[in-house]
């Protein structure tokens, strides 16, 4: 009997994939670059489903029905190309390609494009839940033609998370759509991670509050607005203790972290789109700084602090608490400002509603809180920013003082809270009737003559800074 | 008498780059698609210096002496290419093709591997000075190979700007670094406005005063060490009196700002390499916000503020100032410290103390700061960031009380001041003993078993978190 999918790949995530089409029914052909992988898999788990071992992709490529189903899991960029270029001669018109990898978008709509002159469906799909979603239901994010969806995205469906008998997976949209999304997910646990790790230092540091202390903390947030698996796991970290040296595991392990693939692209994608996801790029960089560990050791030595003790206030942990969530919402809204962007760039029809419902199981950002996010696209009037919907400006309203308070607080004491801060400009700057941009321009004006526009009347204009300075109609060409 | 050099392209930058080499004694060659501008040109200013009119650029290069100088400045991408696809066939081994336009250092350095391989030179160079700069002398930064600018260099230096008779003009590195120092020396200037944006808003906001006064304040700041020609052109703006309305003219301007090209690019390039410039990025998304105009008038009606009225304290303009100069100063570090990440990534032998110099006079960023900048880097013991040596150790340590406070103040008042929080969370984490990126990879260890290092032992580790919690060594491939 033919596999109706192939899985080319067998590390973790791509043996984890394989078994879990299998344990959902479907028999799955195997193959890796090396046979000593394929052989462990089955080995250890062989008696989940129905395999097909196969030690050549050509192997691979013979064992399928049609059309062809090969599912490709291997290090995105050169590789993914790689194994493309060798399943191609393999493979018949209508067969399907899919890359379940952490591929750039931009390589995803070449490949897609490539494929197609080819008579080949390419599916981009992102597909986020780590290790353990990835065996037992991730969140997947398929891109590609609405016709390889047809042939693929039931079984998609069928192996990924579900909320309420609902799949945490649909068809996104054209070409690179999935693997963008997956990107913008991304991009969103950066900053989650993050905002809660500035939550952490504020109390560790501000409050004196330990480790094993606040892992009761974040267990408690877990049932309120919060809860979330990164807060859930946060608990979790926190209370661990390290077996070596009887200390929280947390102290023990170094603090730097890197930056790369999607939370990068993230961030460079969001510039060219001209969407402001501060946010989520101070979560970037903030990992960037840590791991500049030289540096870090002189600036310990050489950088004043003039911290100012303050008064925490009674309510501290709570105000902390408040401006996490704060800080979290500023970064979905910016995330889903991008996807806004984008779908105009790239000519996607992304549902913002459809998008956060397949992140409401399975992936790593997973959260009460995308519910609300769903219910809040699905109304019939779209909100032209998450922050507007009538739920959303409530509840982050109801956090700015505490925000604010948190913020202060934080300054004073140096402790450095890059995405608490720069979600609270981006709110400011959002709701401030005025901008010093218009400064800005009137600089740029005097030194490039890049001209201005004026709020009374149409047109660009240039004041002639070096004569007379008076005000003459532009051209718009500059 | 043939010319020394080319130049076609003769939109403001390239005709006035032109009759700065003129008003210098050079002969010049020049050329541009529809002859209209080159005729404009000689009618204006014909009479300036010796020019030699053509039609083509085939009659352009038959009039240079050789090795021919061809400086192109055009649109940065595309017509680039285009030119240079166009002038190769009419050129000699030896011949020099010079981008003087705003590419993306990407870009030059594809070309100029292309280029040499056909026996061409071609020298990407950063000119900054706005329209005025490129007459009067500009700050010139060229990469390209030592050879070119050996033929190149004595020109670019008479007409660049000066400094005590110093040219702010020197070779930089090979292939891209030219114009990869010309971008970083863009994104500070994006960052250098915005401060000033930030710092013009808590004064306006915060304090009630108006631009005229504001004016005054500038004005007295330009003479301490804030003294740049951003101080005082924005006194200079502050000053000015819209004629048709009586207001002041940043009144009546529009405060949208766009962001593209260089700013976006130092980015972007930053995050490449993995160069925390957090600063710098918050400026060009402050930019972006501005411009999503839609959304901030929807913002404005439905986002709740919550400001706090606090005490301003008895010296806040001065506290404002000494939070611009310190915001300005990370920049900088940012800035150059991403100019040192690029060195090693690139294999560019990029001084900084030069490239400060060549900042000191001609471009937008020109400041006096920058003699200092200088002085730090070309001391025997190169500061592993400009905030270590000495003097801005010191520096930037006197102004942390006054920046606490002000950030303080603007997140209770409610003034967005991004590039202010931003500078000071890069601050107070490279101070940090601990970050909670060590929280972040125990997070990420959970989902992911992306592994961590620790404090105590090498390698690399794992909790097996879904098991009974024991840890183990892990192969160092995730």
């Amino acid at each position: 009997m033919p596999a109706q999918i192939g899985v080319t790949g067998l590390a973790v995530m791509g043996a984890n994939l394989a078994r879990n089409f299998a344990r959902n029914g479907y028999t799955v052909a195997l193959h890796n670059r090396s046979v000593a992988k394929t052989d462990a898999l089955l080995a250890a788990h062989g008696d989940e489903g129905d395999f097909i071992r196969t030690e050549t992709l050509a192997e691979l490529v013979e064992n399928l029905e049609t059309p062809r189903r090969v599912l490709i899991m291997v290090k995105a960029g050169g590789p993914v190309d790689s194994v493309i270029d060798s399943l191609v001669p393999l493979l018949d018109e209508g067969d399907i390609i899919i890359d379940a990898g952490n591929s750039n978008f931009v390589d995803t709509r070449r490949r897609e494009a490539d494929l197609a002159e080819k008579g080949l469906h390419f599916v981009g799909v992102g597909v986020s839940g780590g290790e353990e979603g990835a065996l037992l239901g991730p969140s997947i994010m398929p891109g590609g033609s609405k016709e390889s969806y047809a042939a693929l995205g039931p079984m998609l469906e069928k192996i990924s998370a579900h909320v309420d008998g609902e799949p945490c997976c649909a068809w996104v949209s054209t070409d690179g759509a999935g693997h963008f999304v997956k990107m913008v997910h991304n991009g969103i646990e950066y900053a989650d991670m993050q905002v809660i790790g500035e939550a952490y230092n504020l109390l560790r540091t501000g409050a004196g509050l330990e480790p094993a202390a606040q892992a009761k903390i974040f267990e408690e947030w877990n049932k309120g607005e919060l809860a979330s698996f990164l807060i859930e796991i946060t608990a979790e970290v926190l209370g661990h203790v390290d077996a070596k040296t009887g200390k929280p595991l947390v102290d023990v392990i170094v603090d730097s972290a890197g930056q790369k693939g999607t939370g990068r692209w993230t961030v460079q994608s969001g510039l060219d789109l001209g969407s402001p996801i501060s946010a989520i790029a101070e979560s970037v960089f903030a990992r960037g700084l840590s791991s500049q560990r030289d540096q870090r050791a002189i600036g310990q030595e050489v950088l004043q602090g003039h911290e100012v003790a303050v008064d925490l206030g009674e309510n501290f942990v709570e105000d902390v608490r408040q401006a996490l969530f704060a800080s979290k919402l500023v970064s979905y809204a910016q995330g889903l400002d991008m996807l806004t962007s984008a779908g105009k760039e790239y000519n996607w029809e992304l549902k913002l509603d459809e998008i956060a419902s397949l992140w409401r199981a399975g992936c790593i950002i997973r959260a009460e809180l995308l519910k609300d996010i769903t219910k809040a696209y699905a109304a019939d009037e779209k909100p032209a920013n998450l922050l507007f919907a009538p739920a959303f400006a409530e509840a982050i309203g109801a956090a700015v003082p505490a925000w604010r308070r948190v913020i202060a607080t934080a300054v004073q004491l140096g402790v450095p809270v890059p995405v608490f801060s720069s979600s609270l400009a981006y709110y400011d700057g959002l709701r401030s009737k005025r901008l010093p941009a218009a400064l800005t321009q009137g600089l740029r004006d005097l030194f490039g003559a890049h001209t201005y526009s004026r709020i009374d009347v149409e047109g660009s204009f240039h004041t002639q800074w070096s004569g007379d300075k008076t005000e003459i109609e532009a051209e718009d060409t500059h």
